[in-house]
């Protein structure tokens, strides 16, 4: 386990702890605010074009990246919730992509990743 | 910048350009699918109690690891895109959150969570 | 085609254009804002029990019905661009989940209805 | 009320009646189901242009149409539950965005849109 991501999670746990918050941290619950806080990053994006979405203003970039953050913290709560190792997980998943998505097939077609 | 965070995005870069799928890597998709995946966790849990979402089977829980895998692998693509520290975020969140989020008034509150 | 639901894409066809937003209205992205607004509904219902989801105050009732009129109003709005009628896919949708899920198969099993 | 939307509505009670699904369709549940669809349909269009997305071959269109369906199920399901007219509730916000985006301020401007 990375220890930067541990070191959050022990934050965010004793984050909850000081609050009382546990009681509404179900692993249902989290699941239901991680999809909401990516929402609100899509939010951002949603009347911009491909272009645009590359050139965000400053302004807009921070905002972004409290977004991401909202979703990373629920994220890191989640996986701590089921015992989940996250960059482990994502590893193993990036293995299992490689062997679905051969580069010779894959080349430039969406449609082959539509189906990811 | 965390190491295995940096070896990641670089595994994720190669992966994408391997198979030119750099033009459909658009800030905007990647929110999109950072939103869609996060979909697909929930999915999961979507006729759990809370009770049940505390206790899934050893497959269950495998499966929400690749899908949370999904959604940490498509935040890590759009972090990069956008230049953004993810850990980084979301440290300074967490700051953030605990000013706004006081203990004494905070605690055992849902209320007050619900605006968060 | 049911006339208040022609009426109301009428309306909502006129609303964009004198505000010139037909350029922004791809199907892609009123895709996107359906999901958004959808999340919007979501996230009223985030921290309460499932019981208390069942006895919304009127003040917050009102703020729901607000966000289930946005998402019903990108849904009318998705609809009429792909020329869908959406009551008629509504009802063909019911028909083939009667199908899929047999009464006899589907009493009272939350399993099988996870798969729908 | 609209006489197709409440006998659409009629028809889920009694097809949720007949498998003992009442249980499981709290407001809470059938929100999150909202959301999940909703995410259903975004996928469809998750790696197409803008320019794609307004031409689907016949089968898309069919696909789509079927989660689309799936979105305006759960909308009813729960605007029932809730006791909400929908398509009341719809043409009430209609009018609230018309106070917010006075054509001629949001003409073309993508930026007021965002905010709605």
């Amino acid at each position: 386990m990375n220890r930067d991501i541990e070191q959050l999670q022990a934050d965010l746990r004793r984050f909850a702890e000081e609050r009382d918050w546990g009681q509404f941290h179900t692993p249902k619950n989290l699941a239901a605010s991680l999809s909401i806080e990516a929402a609100e990053v899509l939010e951002h994006f949603q009347w911009l074009t491909d272009a645009q979405s590359h050139q965000l203003s400053d302004e807009k970039r921070r905002e972004v990246g409290h977004e991401i953050a909202d979703v990373l913290l629920y994220l890191l709560q989640l996986a701590d919730k089921l015992n989940i190792d996250p960059l482990a997980a994502a590893r193993e998943k990036l293995v299992i992509n490689a062997t679905k998505y051969p580069v010779e097939q894959a080349k430039g077609t969406s449609r082959k990743y539509t189906e990811l």
